[in-house]
């Protein structure tokens, strides 16, 4: 059976690069007046970490976001309608990524920095549902994913995004009182998701074997 | 028949996926001014809805152009001039949404907007019209076509953006009186194709279920 | 023999595709001041007229690049390092085509117009002998070649561009004194890009059948 | 055995395509005041022209972490996450060298000058240890690269990067006192880059026809 979401992938992919490299742009160039030195430039550079932070965490959580996309359409072979506008919502929300994590830097040094970081922890379950939507309805239809996929392996996609939920919904809840515990909370989030894409990735593998085997 | 039409693809892919990415950077991050606080950025935020608004629109609009796009070019196996030169000016149009979708943004909530809505509404009309002259300029030649496409799916396809035409054209002509409505129609147009994709990719599945039984 | 240059193709369809896309930032939504309505907003609109023709001039000059890109490279199987930064000097160039035209734009209805279209125009001078310096460094080793590409064909391509050069030159030197005829001749040297696409595409056609009948 | 790192490649240069299309956002149009022409149109043009020169520099620079990371990813057939994570940081690299470009501009004609090169200088280190951290992860795992490659060719690709990373700190650290130098010790670099590509190629098509040969 060949792959029919290639050109999905693709612009999938273009829409990731993008978001994550406009980034960057939120980065700003700091002005200097009259008679300001180095010194002055380095100060002022210091006192832009909430932007660089945001800019690091924000790039790497859209690259877990890719990570996780790409394992996903790996094992989606077909297409059909509800799978194409999931993936737009998904895409859609990776956009507002850039927008929430701007807004967050320029207001984490001032007192609005909760509602901030409210609004951005907010994105992410969002973003967890949107993965959650898009493999059920992929998974739904077996016709649909790579033929050689077993029952497990589709549950073990399934819980992984599943028990994303309740965390970042609690992230989100936290961040109303303790904002700085839900940003943490939703970096720890990001690494389990980094590791978790390498177990999976090994299952793949041994299961690839195993068909390989049951082929030739 | 190998499909020679990649490369437009790819082309096109980029285009869209920056269109539709750039659409964030209208977005804007409100100022506050000395001495105020969340409460007056949430309002802020709040009062840039038609901002959202707009993003949203136009964020799923180019979409649906990419999805149509996606399904117009799996038909399409050869390239000629015409074609090239046709797709050129789809992707003209998909960049000019990025800036009347900003426009109307802009203006929406002052005596402007049914100005701005009636420029966005006039983009779509052209989008369609390029949309038609790209299907009509492929399918006049069938050597450039999918070999296993009947004369009923290059009917249906070309009826498909035909008959967007007259509706496009009603909304444009009904935003110089009734702006909101006209783009309402728009939106009710753009959840029409969403919906329409769907029919013809399962027409495409049967068909190329057929094709494979003839040859097997 | 496979096609080696794929990923160049693919980094330079993204290089060309954010380029093109990227002209419609410096389109610019007019500023309304208190009391101004649809009318002035529609004379603001309307006296941006050079900033719209700037941006469909070098949509379509870049997207005419593209084409001739994509023409070139289809003839291009193997890579090597004066290859890939010939095609770097290339994309250099077609960066520097969004700035120059920005330029153009902001200057077109001021006493310094034909300063910067002279500038634009060279940047063309340029882009043309990128190509030339691409297609000599290419066809010089024929093992870098389509297999089944003639004598004919290489020598008809490198005419292409050949013959490009003086027109180009031509309305360099004339944008010092008649800027707007340079303008012109620019885009019908584009015009006659466009349609000796068509010709040399035809030519492969052509080619491939009788390639195909030798070796059926 | 079939290439895995296809979909990593096509992401990654989307971020390269769009990392180096971005750097022209940098060049600023420059704006006249009420009575200049002309002359001071072009005066402008050219005090900018520490800003062309960090264009110049930064597109060449990113384009030649480009060639050398599709030679690195042309080596590796399969991926892990310590692969993809090592890429990750690859990219994060490549977007950062456009704000560390831009800030060299802005600040090249003042005192700061030192300062800003020490941090360009400084992003150079940290790509090159990302480059060589990268390689170091793939070549662990012989059955992750290329079957055809040999212990000799792994050993020159790691030489390749690991060599550069000296060079790069004696830059770095040069920055701090003669920065004009250090600058240019990068630029020289990048040209020693730029050569040494062409003979790893060499390498790789005589390695390819000597396994062709074997297989033939």
């Amino acid at each position: 059976m060949e792959k029919e979401t290639g050109r999905i992938e693709a612009f999938s992919d273009g829409v990731f690069a993008i978001a994550i490299t406009l980034l960057v742009l939120e980065l700003h160039i700091p002005e200097l007046k009259e008679g300001e030195g180095p010194k002055d430039l380095l100060f002022k550079l210091v006192a832009q970490w909430p932007g660089y932070l945001a800019f690091m965490l924000s790039f790497f959580s859209i690259f877990i976001m890719w990570v996780n996309h790409h394992k996903l359409f790996k094992q989606i072979y077909k297409r059909n309608t509800a799978i194409m506008f999931s993936n737009g919502i998904i895409l859609f929300l990776v956009c507002c990524v850039s927008y929430t994590s701007a807004l967050m830097a320029n207001f984490y040094d001032t007192p609005s920095r909760q509602l901030t970081i409210t609004i951005y922890s907010g994105t992410f379950v969002l973003v967890n549902l949107s993965y959650n939507l898009c493999w059920f309805l992929a998974s739904r239809d077996r016709s649909l994913l790579r033929p050689e996929l077993g029952e497990t392996e589709i549950k073990k996609i399934r819980n992984n995004y599943f028990y994303g939920l309740p965390t970042y919904l609690a992230a989100f809840a936290l961040s109303f009182y303790f904002s700085v515990t839900a940003l943490a909370i939703n970096v720890l989030l990001w690494v389990f998701w980094a590791g978790s894409s390498g177990k999976i990735e090994v299952k793949n593998k041994m299961m690839a074997k195993s068909f390989f085997k049951t082929n030739n």
